[in-house]
């Protein structure tokens, strides 16, 4: 079978993982999770941590974390250009740029986020945590449009999985009502503008939403609990 | 020159980049970044983030972000075992752990970090995110064990990037007194101890501690503000 990507709603960064895999043009299926649900089996299986986005491999291997999935995701095309090879110094700033985004953005809005699961009488806590997460997404939000001021893409000259990670994290600024996007950060806003225009971002939007939709890539459709159980390796 | 890694005092993760550069072998050079000071306009330049580790190329170039100037330090010799060829099974679980490991353990022990540096009589905040830490990172660090239980390293049966990244911020569970990690974390506590009796480490630990430190490596002695200056690319 392709590789299936398994996928967490609601807004899961698990997004970016699949707009890369729409880019990437080659077979591959996905698999729903309800993050707010009891889990699987299956997922349980997949990823003990019970986070997405996973994957399983074609061999029945599973991967996870965004970023390893990612780097599995471009390194099937390099000529596709979502990634750069080995050694060289575009690898170099893939790599800067994807652990950027990753242990400070997606770290700093999880702020935010835990700020929504606290009880919730605790509005000092939460306040606290709200604060903390706007105080130091809005230095990482303020450095990555210096970056985009100087650059069309966040690295180099063309899209890349730094690009489709993104959009599925930037998001969170505003669904956790941190921030006014349009006025606060206008180069980033405008860059996820550019995105959410793209087909695989208005694709990864229906899927999310279970609203019709339209691959302009590889897709090839859901794959239910029973066909993955087999699959995935002991 | 050669590469120039900015480490950060006190128990900086760039720890984990000095062990690699060690393990690797080839010459390089270290510049040391006292974090509670006030930094140089150098380092501002090398990293606007004021963040260590951070790394000087050979040709003046900037690269931040401990998990790209992993990837950058095992890139540099494939056969050396400290990294993967691009695209191999080894490659994904090397990009998971080391993912794993900043996002999951750096970010949740991060939580710790930042309760030391709340004004001082909010005891109630410190104490929630005292709490945060020492339960998110208990999982992290349970699930790092059951790693261990099956391997002698973090990836496959040698030593690599991520056990050089691993020992640089495992040793923060105690350093925060979240946790007796012997106690708690036997099998996390072993690995700690093998990694601790390697020379590479008791290098490193003897940089950050300015003692006189023995390298086995390329160590070509500290580069000072004055030589870094007019290498570092416009
Ligand atoms: N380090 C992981 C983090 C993934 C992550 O945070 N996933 C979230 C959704 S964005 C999740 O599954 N949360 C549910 C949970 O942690 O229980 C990665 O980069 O993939
Ligand atoms: N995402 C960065 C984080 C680096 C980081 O957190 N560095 C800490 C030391 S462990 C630091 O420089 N802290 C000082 C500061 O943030 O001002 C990386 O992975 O290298």
């Amino acid at each position: 079978m392709e590789p299936v990507l398994f996928y967490g709603v609601p807004h899961g960064c698990s997004f970016g993982s699949i707009v890369a895999l729409e880019w990437l043009g080659q077979p591959y299926r996905l698999h729903r999770i309800d993050m707010t649900a009891k889990h699987s089996r299956t997922f349980a299986r997949v990823n003990p941590l019970g986070q997405t986005p996973a994957m399983v491999t074609e061999d029945g291997g599973t991967l996870t974390e965004s970023l390893a999935i990612l780097h599995n995701i471009a390194a099937r095309d390099l000529d596709n250009g979502l990634g750069f090879a080995q050694g060289s110094k575009e690898f170099d700033r893939l790599n800067w740029m994807l652990s950027h985004l990753h242990t400070t953005l997606h770290s700093d809005l999880g702020y935010g986020w835990n700020a929504f699961k606290l009880v919730e009488d605790d509005d000092a806590g939460r306040n606290m945590l709200r604060k903390m997460a706007r105080e130091k997404a809005a230095m990482d939000f303020a450095f990555l449009q210096r970056v985009l001021e100087n650059s069309e893409w966040l690295i180099g000259d063309h899209r890349t999985v730094a690009d489709a990670y993104f959009i599925g994290i930037a998001r969170w600024g505003s669904d956790l009502d941190l921030f006014d996007m349009a006025s606060e950060f206008p180069g980033i806003h405008k860059h996820m503008q550019k995105l959410e225009a793209d087909p695989a971002v208005i694709f990864a939007h229906a899927i999310e939403e279970e609203r019709e939709a339209v691959s302009l890539g590889g897709f090839r459709g859901h794959a239910t609990v029973e066909e993955l159980e087999p699959r995935i390796a002991a």
